[in-house]
Parts: structure tokens; C-alpha cells; sequence
């Protein structure tokens, strides 16, 4: 109850300090024989990894994961997997200067409120790089989630400052999205935004934006009410991430101008002959509980705490001082952040699923029995 | 892990349908020692209880609360606390009417494919009534923080369809909110609010808006990171109530257009002599770990789905018909939403303090041996 | 967390003090569709409950159950099942006397340096009436268990003092169990334990004893390593309950003083096609996991701390002072015992099959898209 | 939940097959501030570890343990621990010889059952060799209980088949009990069991025998009613371990056999001003929880399975078959289990501990406010 781990039967619990020796997570409850090795989770933690483009910090970290347990002759066994990468290019120097200050809007004053003693290089555990973790065991749910149900997760960068995409949640692919260094499918909006970022860049300062995440394919219910209803565990997945200010699900925010009989999703006979919506203000979840159509929601990124102007702060002995930020910083990380959500929502996903499976069981016994 | 447990060391499960016998609780976690009897948990379910207004439902409750369990000479025993509310005025007749259809943006459809077999009752354990069991709860956990802590919660209508309140966060108090049937503290914004679910009711159809909530007085340290960060952990619990769709905590959805360099906030020394933020867009949380400063979030909630128009949707046996809603039905829930998002906060809120306390408790002896 | 709560996916949450308003539970994960009503819990409570013989305590407890959530016409819906039992014949005066002073080898002391507040009423949460709710939840188990899997569950008196019985584990079955009020299956010895019981309370004075239990029909397969082995949730189960002092599975302590080649199992093809072992010190689990065979548990029972002669004590103040019970209660609790055990048996089984459930459906699957 | 996780705030999960990459485990819930590095752990590991005498097998293994995360400059961040430790002389041929058939009492059947796919190296992930990683974990826990609360645990042979051992629970110590190979601290019984040993293997065969524990300075109060009993939760973890096949505490089985009036601990004031009793049948535990006395346990082991002689056993197909062992194995397990059993003792304790913590510190808070 440390706070490290998500989910209940797939459950990750991750580990870590940005400048330790490592990160790395243990999933547990991974079903057996599910095809593993590190080729099936290298390729998402390259596209999460800093040093992508000159949109990211330019940290040189290879991010080469070893699989220490749970597979056996290429398959997983379902015991718990460990999974290991080593911190290599942490450039500690440049933190030793500001381990006496806290970093305006950063973790560092909270950390040491509540723990006393806290590693001040690279951010420590609060830093991003954790994510690394969260990326390889979302990895592995995502291949469950698309091999076993055909289930199909998009995220995309949906907003940069002002700057807004226009997607289409039925047709959207991850190729489209990885075409552009902005991670954004609508090609148009995507030069725009990176020169917003770029002019970010120039201007010492930094932006943040909204990511947006489709998923399709998900079967009528999975979630688990009252409390963990999809999109209760959804909005916590997505505000456990770091810099993450706000989460919506379907119409969000904007279906709260709307009149009922305006928001309301008629029911129709879809093609395939599952009960489906004509309009998807839900964004696919009714009650707390998927209802077949696609689940979509956004994720408000407030503009990265680390800008190179001078700010006013405290010392860690409460004397007024100025911090100037120095190392390497992404200037948005909107783009690196959309593996991340995929991640996320897949951990968050494969769980539910597995819960409800569980008495899905259960329910099929009884009525072959009847 | 059926879903209707929230909390890990103050933990609630809620049971009961909305037609059924009774809804109700057990706590778990809830110290030894505190004064308690039915006098202090009924005010709260006053509050929330229906026929208070015009703007709220005539189905008419008592919500008289029976505390079954872990109370001993007006003084709970540590031990779990059952609290039970008999359902008194559930008239299911007109259910009957429509057992046989899908409700458009009801949970009737995604509850039928989850369980195979549902109450349809009155939305059976779907319904807002459910949420009887949460302010019992709550009620007991807001008093213990306040008694301990300190902390003061404090929610109100902030958004009513497009009309929008100016509040200050600082200086809120309950009292205001209660002052107009709609819970808005801004007396004039109120009048309006008023004025725009009435002519929603006349338009026989219904209307959504934005609850707010400050939470004052907690001190720096309460959330664990990373994945029950405070935020997450509050995103989860709003998320979890009927009709929300979605969260934002301090700046939000608004903070993702703003530049870092105005975004972030400035350490300051505070009168208190604690490390206190100039400004507070980061809403008192800082890496999931509050601040020190008012905790601040804001929930959306989309239009009731019960309007008085005619709709379409499906049988359950898939096919198409004509819906048209009877029965009792709030035009607008915000102002019923009040001291069920304060609730939800202080069900979060006493639990991340719990799970501090336990470590902060083995610090302490730690220093005290240095 | 407050460890009211057993089980992970068929979970029960006990709540009521001896003298309290009432006890019972929630049962939350409890699949959708199973035939409910109390007629289906009352008769295991009946078997459970006081005054049913000379060799029982006389406080006359009619024990009735009410389903107050979760059923549906008859039908489970998937949701928490609140079952409630009223305290109706609670004669809290006898406990006055001794409110100031600790019952030696009750749980008065360890309650009261615990909490620091307690319920002095027939002990309170500490009674082995809370296991009224244990019984009630159980039944529900073994009855879903039986159903869908054909388990079986017979416990019974297997040892009073030094009086042991012979019992077949492949063919004793819960009518011959209860055919002696000691519920001992073997007629010779009941009468003999009959007799030292009748014994003890002319002896003012109280006996200990074993409980066997068998559980026939589990497939093999369930059990979750490495902590949450089948054996060991069984012995958590069984030393959970009132005055347990030890637990052995299979051969036990007996076990201990074999050679590896007398104790190992070795295997063999069943008749049914089945693999299966010639012998069963194993006790039907191997390594933590069932393996098709009948499992085997014995569970010591201490004798019970109230008899009737003069003990030396001291009183809450810590002086020194002499105690001499009064009040209703049982010479040897193992006869009640037995409903109890059963339950418990019940209620782990069937959680590590919804366990074994969730995996074994996606395993299902991906067998079927090879 | 897939059972690789102990604990509630201090909470380990292990991973690790015997002959895969590593073993190791994350720690959770530790708290900040503690002073670690791998001289902390390596010890009880090296205590552990295989090839210390000639009574144990003769694998080699270094047993190494590096710190992966969650300690910065020697002290513990109260953030997540992951120490792992490379397996390095795992010699897998002989086990390719009989990875077709189900060696008796062993788990290669039930884990085949349970998952069928199963890592038939050495055992896999339910060869004792997991134990590693609980030895590590409990390492950490043992320190903090000494140095925060002065509870000290000691195990011991206590029996070897039919050789039992008589030991003074108030006064044996750990050095004691490292004297002799057999990690017996009575030295006559120490050379009869050494003796029986060389026995067995030379008859190539093994046996079993029983582990007692005595853990002393724990106050009363830590346990968690009514399922997370103290001694149902030392019951569990016991039980969790290879081979375990029965656990009492205090008087255990042999109390059943005694009057109530003999068994009874009669309550007295200890020299120290805080109420003792003058016998301890209870083993320190009373309703559940601790006493303040001595908490005493022992728990039985079978034979080790692997013995030398020809076994009856079947293939993989259903085919009856002989199996001959090879390899290197212990002739008695008894002597390496010492810490393990301390290991499992200090992370129940540590355990109780903190979840009492949790609300003492309420208690403390509302005591102050009175």
C-alpha cells in the first residue's frame, strides 16, 4: 500500500530513482504462456525514451530492458516478471546545486515534507523517468489486450498551448501518429505545434497541452462499480502521471453545457448485432462500465515546471533565493507522454478485463449447469 | 475487489440497491475513541437527502441512519462501523414500464451485459442512491479530520449549464453555500443558476454543470506516490460518482495554455513559518503529495440523463422503440452533488493521512532514538 | 485493512460486538445469477447457533438472517450482499461486574492495550458470536462451491481432550456428523466425548480438542504461490477462529518423524482418467496448489477460557484480584465449532477458484486462438 | 493478487524461478530515514545460503545481493526497494532428464495443473530458492523491529525426526543456535540430530522434523482482528513456506489436551510496571493479538521429497514410470530453514506493527486533544 503498485489482478508495482542504479517494475498476475521476451517490450520503450527528436531532453539513455523472471522457453509462466533497466547517462553534477533549494512547482519541497530524507539528483523517484516502468508493463498488457480481444489503444497528442488537433476517433492508427515528431495524426496542426514548442524552446520557457487516447474494441462490461468504475480507475491512471492537471471522458468538460436531450447517446442495433449508440457523448462508458462503443478521454499537461528564466524560491533552511535551472529538459513533453497514456490506460484495461473474466467464469458454469 | 471498497486504512464498502431493502456502509480503519452516535452522521444525510427543494426530486426519504455496529458508550471501538439506511419510499411501478428497454445514457445496458441479471428498479445499485452509504461515511471521516487535522472541506456549484461563479477559494465557508437551494455562495450567479434549471424543468429536459471543491488545512506530506498521488487518488473518487465525466485539480484544463513561467508557483516562507507558494495553480498538490496550501479541484457533470422528451433506443431484445421517462427525477443533480463530492474528498483525504501517520509514526521513533 | 476483510476476489467483510445492536457481513464478488434467499443461510446458522444442546451455552439466540442487498427475484446480482443478524438475547449484567478487571486468557487485555477503548459485553467484537457472519458468508461459498464444482466440505470433532476418533476421509459425510450432538461420526467415541464434556462442567471446569475437516471434489489447480498457497490461506482461515492454537494439513506434525520415501505420494493414473497419488500425506495440496486429491486439515482448539473455578487476576488498574465467572458458556466448543470450520474451509476455497478462474479464462482463450 | 505479495504496509513481492536470470524482491512501505546498503542484507543471506556445512546441498551459490533502488546515501527514501540476486551455479542437465514426468510430492504437477506451462529447472519458481528473496526482505524488517521496538527474534531446530530438543524460550539467543551445524542450541540433541542426519543420507533417503520460534520484546497490541490475527498471520506465513506442513502457537496441539483451569494464564503485574502472566500457554497471543510476552511458535516440515531411492510415479502423458533423483539436495531442510522462519516472523511483525502505528498515532492525537 506503498503507492508503487496499480491494479488489482494484472498489478504492476513499479521501483526507482531517476539517478539510481535502475528502474523497473514486477507485473504480477500475467497469465502463462503469453509469447515474452525483451523484443516485445524494446520497441515501446524506444518510442517513450528521451533523445528522440530535438523535441526532447536530450538525454542519452538507451533504455535496454532485461527480463529477470517469470518467462521460461520464450513464454511467460504466470509468475511475477521482473523487468530491469539500468540508469546509464544520469548526469548527477548539475543537481548537487540545487539540492538546497526547492524547484518552484516541482516535487521537492512535498518529497522532503513527507519523507525527510529525499534523493535531489534528477528528481528521484518523482522524476518522469519512472514512467520507463509503466511503459514496459503496459507494453506487455497492451499485446494481451490486442491478441486476446482485438482490443486497439491510440493516443495522440491533441493540443499544444492553443493550438487544437481535429482527430477521428474511429479511424485514428498509432502510424498516423508516429509520422510527426509531435506525435500529433493531424499533419497541419502538427507543424503548428512544433513551432509553438520550438518558440517555447527560444523564449527559455515551456507549454503544456492535452493528450487524447481512443480505445476500441473493448467488449460491453468491463469496469467495476461503484468505486472502480473504467473511468474512476482511468482518471486516477492518467493523474498518477507526472505534470497531468485534469482528465475528461467523452464529452468531459464541454457535456456540461449541454442539455440532456442533446447529450444523450441513443441506443441502436450496431451492424455487427451487439447493442451500440448513434452519438458516443459517453465515450463508451455507461454507469462505469465499457459499453462496446470507443472509449475516449483527454489529459490536461500543465507546462513543464523546469524553464531556463530566473525564478523566486526558498532554500531548504526558508531563505528567499533565485533558481536558475540548468541540465536537460524537454521544453513539452506532450509527445513523449503518448506511450505513456497508451500505457496507462492498457494497465488499466488488461485489469478490468481480468476482473471481470473472473466471475464471466463463473457465470458461464452456471448457465451451462442450467 | 468487487469495486465498492474505497480506501486502504480508512475503508468504506457500500452496499444496496436503489429499490431495495436498505443502501448502507461498513467503515473499517476508523480509530478507537471517537465520539460518535446517529446524531453526528444524520445532518449530513439531510443535506443530501431528496425533497429538500423544488430543484430536487419529490421522492420523499427520511434517510434515517442505524448504526448496527462498532460503537460502545457513544464512542467507536475501532472496530468496523455498519450504517444502514432503509429505503422507505421506492415506488417501482414505473420501472415495471420500461424493464423491457435501454434507457439512452443510463447504465440499464452496460450493467445487463456485465451481470446477465440487474435490479431495474429505480436504477438499481446504479443509482445516486448508492451515495447515501458514501456521505455516512464521509460524514465521519470530515469530522475526524477536522477534530485532528484541522481540515476544513468545502464544496459548492460553480457552474450551472454556462453560467459560471467567482469564488474565493481562501475564504469559503459552508454556510454561504447553503444560503440558496442551489448551493452556489455567489448570491447573483446563484439567482441565475436557479433561473436556468427552471426553465430546463418547463423545457422538460435537464441540465449539467461543474461542482467545486477547496480543501484547507491539510498540511505538506499527505499522498503516495506514484500511483495514489493525492490527485489521482481524488481524480478516482469524483470519477466514481454517477454522471461525473470529469476532474481537474488547481489550474486544470485552463493551465494547459499558460507558459511555465506563469504557471509555476513561487516558494515563499508563510506566516506560519511554513514553506508556503505565492500563487496556487498547482492547487496544493505538488508530485501527488500535498502542499501545505488549499487543495483545490473541480468535477463535471453532464446533463441527467432522465429528461422528459421522447427518445429512441432498443428493446432488450434489440429492438427499436420509443422511450419516454416517468417517475421522479432531479432536473439538474449539482445541487444534490454537494456533500457527496465533499464525501468523496474526506473518504480520500482521512486515508492518505492515514497511511502517513503509519510511516510519519516510525520516523518519529527514528529520531527520537538519534 | 482494518482485517475484518477475508479473501481477495470472494471477499467478506465481518462487522458486530456480542452485545451489540447486531453482526453480519457484506460479501462483495459474489457472481451474478446464483439462487439466493435466507432460507439458504438460515439452516447453517441453525447449525451454528446456541441452546441446541445440553452441551452448548443456553443464551437462546434464534440467529435470523436478513439479506438486506445483493438479490434480485430471487437471484444474486452481482453486487454486495449485506446479510444482517439482530443480538436479541444479549444479558450484558453478568459483564458489569467484571468490566474492571482482565479475564485471564481472554481477549479483555490485548483489546484494551489495543484500542483503548472496548466493549466489556461478552467480549465484545472478541465473542465468537462475530462468527455468526463467518457462517452466514460460508454458506453462500459452500453452496456456489457445491454447485459449480461439485466440492464437498465435512468437518467434525475429531478429538476431545485425549479421546481420538477414526474417520474415514474418502466417506464421511455431514449426516453422520450430525447425528451425535458432539458431532463426532464415529458413535463410540462421540459417547465417550460426551461423557468427558458432561465431565468437564461437573468439574466446573472446561476442555480443548481438534476439528478435522475433509474437502472432497476440489480440482487440481488452485492455490496461488508463493504467500497465498492454498495451505497457507487455509492455516490464516483456521487461526482466525476463537481459541485456535494449531493448524496441520495432510500428515501434519505426525508427518515430521517419517522418512521421505514412507511420507512422499507417489503418483498414478486415476480412474477417471485423472493423474492422482497411491497415498495422501499431502493432504491434497502439493506445493501449495490442490492436486485433484481429497484435502485434509485438523485444527486445535485450546479449552475454553471461562470456567467456573476462582483465577487469579488483576483489574484494569493493575491490582491484584480474584475472578469467578458467571454467565453462559460453553464446556468445549468443538461441537459449534464444526459449522464454523466448514465455513471457513468454504469461504478460501472458493476465493483461490475465482482466483484460478480469472487466469484459467484468458489461458482458455489464447488455447482457442492457437 | 497473484500471490507473490506479503504484507499490507510493509509489503514484499518476490520473483524469480531457481534456475532463471534472478531471484529478488521490491519492498514496500519501508520508511524513510533507515540506515541500508547490502552489508546490511548479505549476512542472513550468507546465513541462508546453500553449501555451508556438509549437512546441506552442495550447489554454490554466492548469493550476492545488490540494492537496485529506494536507499540514497545509506539510508532508506521510504520509496520502493528492489535488491536482486543473480543465480549462478544453477545446473540445469539433470532436470532436462525428467522435465516428462511428475516427480512424487514435489509441484510438478500441480504447477503443470495450475498454468500448463511450468519452468521444469530445479523447480522453478516453487523451488525453496524463492525463499532468497524473502530472507532479504525479512532482513530488513528483523533490523527495524530491533532498532525501533527491541523485538528480537530467535529460531531453532527444535526436533529432527523423532530427536527433540529442550530450550528455554526466555534466554536462547541466536549465537546459540549458530554453534552447531544443526543450528540446535541444546548441543547433546545438536550431535543426536547431526547423527540422524548422516543417517538418512546415508540411507539415502531424508526426513523432517519441527522449527520453534520465540520472538521477544513485542507489546502488546499488534494484530489485527478478527481475520488479520497475529497468529493467523504468522499461521499464513509459515505455512507459506516448502515443505511446511502444520504450525501451532503457544501450547498448540498438546494444550488440547489439558483443563481449562491448567491452560489459563493467570494475569500478574511484570516488574517492568506493565501486566504480564505468570504461565504463557497463550505463546503471547490473546484474541489475536500481542500480550507482551514472549510469542512462540513452531512449525513442522516433512521429509524432504527428493530422496534416492526408486519411486512409482507417472509421465507427463499418463504413463507409469520409475523416477530415480539426481542432483544436489539436502538430506533435512531443518537446518536452512532457520531464517527463513525469522525472516517470515520479522515481516508478519513488522507488518502488525506499522497497521497498529497507523491509528496509535490517531489515538495519541486524540488523547492530546482531550
Amino acid at each position: 500500500m506503498s503507492g508503487s503498485t496499480f491494479g488489482t489482478l494484472y498489478r504492476v508495482t513499479t521501483f526507482g530513482e531517476s539517478h539510481g542504479k535502475a528502474v523497473g517494475c514486477i507485473i504480477e498476475g500475467c497469465p502463462a504462456g503469453v509469447p515474452l521476451d525483451e523484443s516485445h517490450i524494446q520497441p515501446a520503450l524506444d518510442r517513450r525514451r528521451p533523445g528522440q527528436s530535438r523535441l526532447t531532453t536530450p538525454r542519452n539513455e538507451k533504455d535496454q530492458v532485461e527480463i529477470l523472471s517469470g518467462v521460461f522457453e520464450g513464454k511467460t509462466l504466470g509468475t511475477p516478471i521482473c523487468m530491469v533497466v539500468r540508469n546509464q547517462d544520469a548526469d548527477s553534477r548539475r543537481y548537487a546545486e540545487m539540492k538546497d533549494l526547492y524547484r518552484p512547482s516541482h516535487a521537492d519541497y512535498t518529497w522532503e515534507a513527507k519523507f525527510g530524507h529525499r534523493d535531489w539528483r534528477g528528481g528521484g523517484r518523482a522524476s518522469a523517468r519512472e514512467t520507463v516502468a509503466r511503459v514496459a508493463a503496459g507494453a506487455l498488457a497492451e499485446h494481451i489486450l490486442l491478441q486476446l480481444f482485438g482490443v486497439e489503444i491510440v493516443a495522440w497528442v491533441d493540443q499544444v498551448a492553443e493550438i487544437t488537433a481535429e482527430v477521428d476517433l474511429q479511424t485514428v492508427v498509432r502510424q498516423q501518429v508516429e509520422e510527426t515528431p509531435v506525435r500529433c495524426p493531424d499533419p497541419e496542426t502538427a507543424t503548428a505545434m512544433i513551432a509553438a514548442i520550438d518558440a517555447a524552446r527560444k523564449a527559455r520557457d515551456t507549454i503544456g497541452g492535452c493528450v487524447a487516447c481512443v480505445i476500441r474494441g473493448v467488449p460491453a462490461g468491463w469496469g467495476e462499480p461503484v468505486f472502480d468504475k473504467l473511468d474512476a480507475l482511468l482518471a486516477q491512471a492518467m493523474l498518477s502521471l507526472p505534470a497531468a492537471k485534469g482528465v475528461e471522458i467523452g464529452s468531459g468538460f464541454a457535456g456540461t453545457t449541454m442539455r440532456g436531450s442533446e447529450h444523450n447517446d441513443p441506443f441502436i442495433m450496431g451492424e455487427d448485432g451487439h447493442v451500440a449508440t448513434s452519438t458516443n457523448h459517453s465515450g463508451g462508458i455507461q454507469g462505469g462500465i465499457s459499453n462496446g462503443m470507443p472509449i475516449s478521454l483527454r489529459v490536461a499537461f500543465k507546462p513543464v515546471a523546469t524553464h531556463f528564466q530566473s525564478q523566486d524560491t526558498v532554500t531548504t533552511d526558508g531563505d528567499d533565493t533565485q533558481f536558475q535551472a540548468k541540465g536537460r529538459h524537454d521544453p513539452c513533453v506532450l509527445p513523449r507522454a503518448i506511450p505513456i497514456v497508451e500505457s496507462m490506460a492498457a494497465l488499466t484495461l488488461l485489469d478490468v478485463c481480468m476482473r471481470q473474466e473472473a466471475v464471466g467464469a463463473l457465470h458461464k458454469r452456471m448457465r451451462e449447469q442450467e
